[in-house]
């Protein structure tokens, strides 16, 4: 199931679900048996989910052109060319970004002169970054006014869906909701200068978090499970030219891993987002200026992974 | 006044102020005028606050004897002996976390065979924290179990009241609710292992992180102002004794000029709290094992800062 947050000419952010090429007000179809907003829909996601697959399955099955009308009338469903699409949890309960990519540790380590450290295979690290500043699909960046070296990562997130602590990496798949594309984007300028202080990134990318453009829910990825793992090209187009590619596959802490990590000694709540970090080759500051200048205005950065969409945003 | 959170027998968390000896319950005693909850209460400070004054300067005109206990009767007001005081604040919508105090940074650097490093005198630099692991005063803190090196951080914290962004540092005043004592906890062993990784403090931090137990508002300091700081002096005891003492006054830079920092092209929300950093001997890290070994479970860790009171807290 692709979960959206969209907005109705003349409506607030509601929750919905894609079908074909509809957008279905899960609280309207439901007649309230679905709630209105997805971080309400998180936190009861096991209960909310199964029916929220019944009414997809209800929906399969209707005569198109005689009930959908009237679905529509009632406001039940949208085109989807009628309804602007949000981040599909526009404010997380909080956003953790680890760094489980090797070649982008590498890659950015060996720029600065410095080698691989030990403690990156010890250990998934993570710092936290600004869930208050998400941005959804097809947004504009307002780009950071202070910074001239602007770049996106290329990401992808998990979202959790039930309260837990300490959870083993072999149980963690019972927490997961579902996946979608994140940008962590960068002010590499910024970050440089804090990160010297040691207490990691926070001005160099607190402005911006792109999610989306759908929650899809684990399920849908089974197609391309292979073992704890998905086998998902991730690819970054900047100007409709291909700059990254890479895999999730090839990621060296899986997500139960990074679970397990953010879980221990304290809880996860529904609505925490968990960022993978930037796949290999999937930034400007691993590809090099040559390759891709930093980001100008006007430019159009697209995130796409298999399954999951493609997530677009023009800077300002 | 200090803004108190607290549970009353049979009821959940509620907002209220303390008056003498008495808990005053917000909503009750203005029969819904003031909300309930302390996030609600933030959100709309500018209206709610000065209205709270009014029923504080009505109740001090009260006949004590007579009235107090036909309010309390109508659980309008509480004797302080009967409730819980929680956090003032259960749930930030987000934690930063400066390090503001050169001497906590010369020292702490000093003890790794480092220098002070120029960017810290450029810029007043930040981490986020889990604004989701606070505990309040009194309250048993569980340690880490992979720790065997817990300590305390001795710190202030203010309280935004006003969504801003661009907030420049003489115009932060605006913004700020009041302040609270905040114990940063922190596990050194797990601090110093992912640090190295690049991405700053997380799983060495957070677990927990203590507020309270009042969120003093800011004319409530106006006594001890000296331009743009305050004359506070702030202690640590563990189990009993006085191992730390500072002043918030030799802060390096002052929260207008971190609210400066902090809302650079990033919105700032009401309920958002902001740690000032350790001050100068505020931890074991600084103090050395010799003069305190790290907290082992049964100590008790005493915080208290002029006018903001005293924030305790046993480890398990």
């Amino acid at each position: 199931m692709k979960l959206v947050t969209f907005e109705a000419p003349q409506k607030r952010a509601r929750a919905g679900f894609l079908l074909r090429d509809q957008v279905i007000d899960m609280e309207a179809i439901s007649e309230g048996q679905l709630p209105s907003l997805m971080a309400d829909f998180l936190q009861e996601f096991d209960r909310y989910f199964p029916l929220a697959l019944q009414y997809e399955a209800y929906l399969l099955n209707q005569d198109y052109s005689h009930n959908w009308e009237l679905m529509r009338q009632k406001q039940q469903t949208y085109a989807f060319s009628d309804v602007i699409l949000l981040a599909p949890l526009t404010r997380p309960s909080s956003l953790r970004d680890f760094y489980a990519f090797e070649q982008h540790v590498r890659t950015c380590r060996s720029h600065r002169g410095l080698q691989m450290i030990e403690e990156w295979y010890q250990i998934p690290v993570f710092y936290y970054s600004n869930h208050q500043a998400i941005i959804g699909p097809d947004r504009v960046l307002e780009r950071p006014s202070a910074t001239s070296e602007l770049d996106f990562e290329l990401e992808i997130a998990c979202i959790i869906s039930k309260q837990g602590r300490n959870i083993s990496a072999n149980k963690a798949e019972e927490y997961i909701a579902g996946y979608c594309v994140m940008n962590d984007w960068s002010a590499r300028d910024l970050q440089r200068q804090e990160v010297k202080v040691g207490l990691g990134p926070a001005k160099g990318k607190d402005f911006a978090t792109s999610l989306g453009p759908y929650l899809v829910t684990k399920d849908e990825l089974e197609p391309y499970r292979t073992k704890d793992r998905y086998n998902l090209a991730m690819k970054a187009r900047v100007n409709g030219k291909l700059i990254s590619q890479g895999n999730f596959q090839d990621i060296h802490y899986s997500f139960g891993q990074m679970i397990e990590r953010a879980s221990q000694d304290t809880t996860l709540y529904p609505g925490d987002v968990i960022g993978s970090g930037t796949v290999g080759t999937g930034c400007i500051l691993e590809l090099g200026t040559n390759v891709q200048p930093w980001l100008e205005s006007g430019d159009i950065v697209e995130l796409e992974i298999t399954g999951l969409g493609v997530l677009r945003n023009t800077i300002k």
